[in-house]
């Protein structure tokens, strides 16, 4: 029996004990393998069934002394590239194995063993492509914040180093009495920052600026979440509703009050049965001519005032929405000044409070239920900007529509569809510099004898966080141009803005909370402690999808702007302008997707922003033309115009969609004109091509029906996601460094800092 | 001035100042519109101009005429199509506005209003489509839920009966050391009913009844998922690690008291530098032949044993995963048990205990850290099924790879893999019956004059509930299916088991996850509330995508899995198998990818079990053989087996949910054939068109890359499951009813039965 022949088969014993997917009748295989080699003896036979026989497996150590022996044979024989080439090296060149080379690579297939795999585990290890990618930042961070911060840079300096004071230490009791006092106590401590006030006029005590209010509001948003809602019930919904909706009485009387937060106070607008649907109010406000009061009143159960933040423990005042009634007519919700409580936080006489307890989150905040029983207020608390009662007891107002009057007040109050986004994204990125950092610093499994490696370095846990770190790159610039937008408004686009303001609303807290989600597992049991604070940034965040107006209903209301937008261009056209569409429509279809473009899968192309901009835009433009289409045809066809709306309510969802990611990429590549400094520009850019082809990705299924581009296409957006992702990598850990978030307010011990 | 001519203009009058979306450039384009008719007089044009004359609007009275006006001029004139039509009727017969009539409709053009739709202002509804759908059932409700419980129904009736017992209210304090002591009472309860211990041996106080195990398990996730997870790690982990691990010496001595809860213990794996990667953990059991004795050590802070359930409060022993060390070698990761504190909860010599604290859900379970130092243990608390130190001091083992040896024990736990995803499905179940029936209740928005309507009529909210709970079901029978395939398991089939399991527990969990998002921003404001339950459903859940195996870990496991097979398959089959192969794949492409069947669009294919099964296979398959080709390519290429892997990540989790999604689909249909009852039948066989074709819809984009369907065809898809959606509607209250969770344990008020 000649040993060194044998030892041709040492590699397949070791692969067949070691190997944990093996099973009994991959053993039959190896038996039937060997019994079938007709160049060895019956002894020969034996001696290797014997080292396949599943009752008898070898010692531990003579599994290890195979190991140590094929190492050993193959030892810097490059050319060593299959199972069998182990055999022939460790049989040496005694034997000539060639006449069962064939059978030998066909048992290798009959147990699934991929031979350049296996051979791997042989094969001393000098690091790994995957295991060699590291941080290291292509930019000056400082370069990057001072773009995000831009001329806000002087407020976001004080606010952050307000909220990293001891005192803003973070409450960790469960006890909610002692979490909102804690709250409370720190609203007190921005109000004497003047911080409060930012947004009201200088003439009282104001700092009249609304750009850094909102630069406040999303600073505050990198501490506690409890803090920035409770901060904006008082400062945003409660003084601005007397700041948009009533005249200089008022202000005279509150304003200066309610910014010191000596006058704490409510919005309460939404009512148990009414909360999307907020025209169907039923508070009422029943006008006394007799004298000069208002008897504000909760006609059922079901019309009290619910969620109202700041009404179960600290609220004095709210400002209420109620249906005005004179003489038994009905005149629409209108608001009023009602008290709650008085100084000593003793609640007045008609009203009842209730506590809305514990909620998912935002504990910090004292949401409440307000029931009014027949509560008499003066004349002189109706906010009476657009609506008022003369001296005569008549009803009187510039719009003459309720309807119309209503939705005129609620625009004034778009503010706080600025404020929600803008601290959502704050929110994600506290979430992502925490998952981020994280995964830089944590190793698991690596390649074989290998160290382990840094969680960021696979590809899968790239494809869930970088994605996301791009999109919020991008609504952060989107949401600067909101703000922008909105601070220097005219009449003439309130609605346009609006409706950009409801739709970013959504896009930015939907896209928090998927961000979150991702990095709570991304993060894994660490992800889970509420030491790392994922917990509260989710918990706390997740009511922002649903509060200032549910994500679903106002994505509604911006396709219908869309829609009523582009039936009025149609008009503006007319016949000229219709046949300009089409021929437009038709242009497009000649040089977008003529099939080089739409099978084009060079990187230059798949890079190219304008490429990017166009697929957005013609998404945008088809899918809008289509929801008018369909919805004419479904009325024509003799449907209600609200049932057909129903039926294309999933469409209308795409259409405010592709809208707003037009928006977003759009500005996006607008900000990054705008740098000069070369280092920011290029890792900005890489930054708006992960974005802009991830939404391509996502919306790919839309691009192949439409025919925009083919499967070769659709396929090469996926690889060169991939591979950005890889790209950006090693930038990864300085991109959310530069969201520069304080780190007494990141907190979690897994993002420290190292 | 002719009156009733100018009456014409009333409508347009009316919409302008009442509809909430014109500007001042539509005023001005009607004031053009009407210094353009010839046919008026100057004293004409200037009466109607004093109507659009923004500075000075109607009052609100006349506003309300003018649609008195119009309602009374179109009543019981079915005729009337447009706005021209209204200015028809008003201005009667005495003027002929034929002239006109083509500039009357370019102005509502230009305005942007469709009139069908604004024409429906003015009509009186008399219900509308989307109103008048409703709940009612279209079957008996416990016929599903018998097909349901199945062979458990009897033990599931007995949990039922005792969660529902008064001393099972909810734990409401926030306080966790209250809830941790709740808890464990509840356990306690469970206990002395013989539930915990209802896998064991006769022989040891047990029932030997896997399946009722799991059915428990399954049943208690319907109250608090602490008490579930509490119960798991004391049952299951502690104990089926002693039970799977030990030998007759352990369940002799340990069984009956961690049955009876009298020995409350730990499942010790998971290190804080070793959560997925538990092959490289770090705390060493040291064997000492002198005094035959081992030595548990924690070498660094960061081996020590992390996120222990049972560990911080109630713990007295525990189930210690540690590398055997013998003379200095290291014989690999084996289970030694080891006390942690005495029968009076103190703390033994050499264990230090963490509290991992508030986390953000199951606070109710104790979790812990815990470190060793040099613990000594007598030998025969080495778990020695698999491997043991012989009489001479030498490590004996019938598996002589480590790594086999660990996963082989790994294997036996395998259960926690079938009881985690079933208590996630039970989860789904509570969070749907909540948010389904509050759905059906709640109304928000209706038609013009209109009632309002149960937002569950909405097409978007369908859309949000529905396909999600078509899957629940058909996880339902998957897991089902998983279940027994586990409970009548054969050696040969342990691998396939595995891999069945650790995919379907990432599936259900992620499931899981998904609903109980949905189902929160479906309730809205009130499912933000912690009395709802949402939020403790959810926060409870959110760990189980990490726990016993991160997801995204375990589907890379599925898919080498199912890599594994596949090239064992081509190996078996030979050249002639694979010619089989090709030939098989060109049948398919035949029968399945002509142009006819890619194009089909009618219903009756659409709806047929048959294409969507076929059509889960080809991608199940198309996906694994494309995966495999690229790995191979790759490596071939040059790349190391583990750069590949990372390389494919991203598809290797597309392999196992294809895979995953037949299994699923497959099962479904499966037991849907053996239900004999046909209402039954027809509402189970709706539900699983639904998810057949909602996951057809989210794979489009991969339908038409591979070209199996063109967009005629997806779009059809996302047609009918609109559609389904729509007609299950009506049966969704009774198909969430049929789950028959007990109404205490609901406890949601927005879910109380009406």
């Amino acid at each position: 029996m000649k040993i060194s022949k044998l030892q041709a088969f040492t590699p397949l014993f070791y692969l067949v004990w070691s190997d944990d997917l093996l099973t009994q009748k991959e053993f039959a295989t190896l038996q039937e393998f060997i019994k079938s080699l007709n160049f060895l003896s019956g002894e020969e036979k034996e001696y290797l069934l014997s080292k396949v026989d599943i009752s008898n497996p070898p010692s531990r150590n003579e599994l290890a002394q195979w190991k140590v022996d094929i190492e050993r044979s193959i030892q810097d024989k490059s050319s060593v590239k299959s199972i069998f080439d182990i055999a022939k090296a460790l049989s040496e060149s005694d034997v000539d194995l060639t006449p069962i080379e064939s059978d030998f690579k066909k048992l290798e297939n009959d147990l699934g063993i991929l031979g350049e795999e296996a051979l791997q585990n042989f094969k001393t290890k000098t690091g790994s492509f995957t295991a060699d990618s590291q941080t290291d930042a292509s930019f000056d961070i400082q370069n990057i914040t001072q773009i995000l911060d831009g001329n806000e840079a002087a407020i976001i300096k004080k606010v952050k180093s307000v909220i990293s004071r001891p005192e803003f230490a973070y409450e960790t009791s469960t006890d909610i009495n002692v979490f909102r006092e804690t709250v409370y106590k720190w609203c007190k401590i921005l109000a004497d920052e003047n911080l409060g006030n930012m947004a009201y006029p200088k003439k009282y005590g104001g700092g009249e600026n609304i750009a850094d209010y909102f630069a406040i509001m999303e600073t505050l948003s990198y501490h506690d979440l409890s803090l920035v809602i409770k901060f904006g019930v008082q400062f945003g919904l409660w003084g601005m509703s007397v700041q948009s909706l009533g005249t200089e009485k008022h202000y005279a009387k509150y304003l200066k009050d309610i910014g010191s937060l000596k006058l704490p106070g409510c919005f309460a607008m939404t009512e148990t049965h009414h909360g999307s649907n907020v025209k169907g109010l039923e508070t009422t406000a029943t006008y006394n001519h007799n004298d000069q009061t208002f008897t504000i009143h909760t006609p059922n159960k079901n019309a009290q005032k619910e969620y109202i933040g700041n009404a179960a423990v600290h609220g004095q005042m709210a400002t209420v929405f109620a249906k005005l009634i004179i003489d038994g007519h009905d005149y629409g919700v209108n608001a009023f000044v009602v008290p709650l409580r008085d100084p000593n936080g003793n609640v007045v006489n008609g009203v009842t409070i209730g506590d809305c307890g514990h909620k998912m989150g935002l504990n910090g905040v004292d949401n409440g239920t307000i029931s009014f029983d027949n509560v008499i207020i003066p004349k002189e608390n109706m906010l009476d900007r657009f609506a008022s009662v003369n001296d005569k007891g008549e009803f009187e107002s510039p719009i003459p529509s309720d309807n119309r009057r209503f939705f005129t007040m609620l625009g004034t109050l778009v503010g706080g569809r600025i404020g929600i986004p803008r601290s959502a994204l704050a929110a994600a990125k506290s979430g992502l510099t925490i998952a981020i950092r994280y995964s830089d610093q944590r190793r698991q499994f690596g390649p074989e004898g290998g160290s382990e490696v840094p969680i960021l370095n696979y590809r899968m846990h790239q494809r869930r966080l970088l994605p996301h770190l791009a999109k919020t790159y991008a609504v952060h610039f989107a949401l600067q141009y909101l703000t922008k937008r909105f601070l220097n408004r005219t009449e003439s686009e309130m609605q346009e803005i609006e409706s950009l303001a409801a739709g970013m609303k959504s896009y930015s807290t939907w896209s928090t909370r998927d961000i979150l989600q991702e990095c709570r597992e991304a993060c894994g049991g660490k992800g889970y402690l509420s030491e790392n604070r994922i917990d509260a940034l989710k918990n706390d965040t997740e009511i922002y999808t649903t509060f200032e107006g549910d994500n679903t209903v106002l994505m509604q209301l911006v396709a219908k702007n869309r829609l009523a937008e582009f039936r009025k261009s149609f008009g503006e056209m007319g016949s000229l302008g219709i046949i300009n569409y089409v021929y437009e429509n038709a242009k497009t279809a000649f040089t977008e997707k003529n099939p080089i473009a739409t099978r084009r899968t060079d990187e230059e192309h798949l890079l190219d922003n304008e490429f990017h901009l166009q697929a957005f835009v013609h998404r945008e433009k088809t899918i809008l033309a289509s929801a008018a289409r369909r919805i004419k045809k479904l009325v024509d066809g003799g449907l209600e115009a609200y049932d057909a709306f129903n039926v294309v309510q999933h469409q209308m969802i795409e259409v405010a969609e592709a809208y707003l990611e037009r928006i977003v990429l759009e500005q996006f590549q607008v900000a990054i004109k705008e740098v000069e400094e070369q280092q920011s520009k290029a890792i900005l850019t890489k930054l708006s091509q992960l974005y802009a082809l991830s939404q391509i990705e996502k919306n790919k299924a839309w691009y192949l029906e439409d025919g925009y581009m083919e499967a070769v296409k659709t396929k090469a957006v996926r690889k060169i996601v991939n591979q950005l992702c890889w790209d950006i990598r090693p930038d990864a850990v300085a991109l959310v460094n530069s969201f520069n978030i304080p780190e007494s307010c990141l907190a979690a011990p897994i993002a420290a800092h190292l």
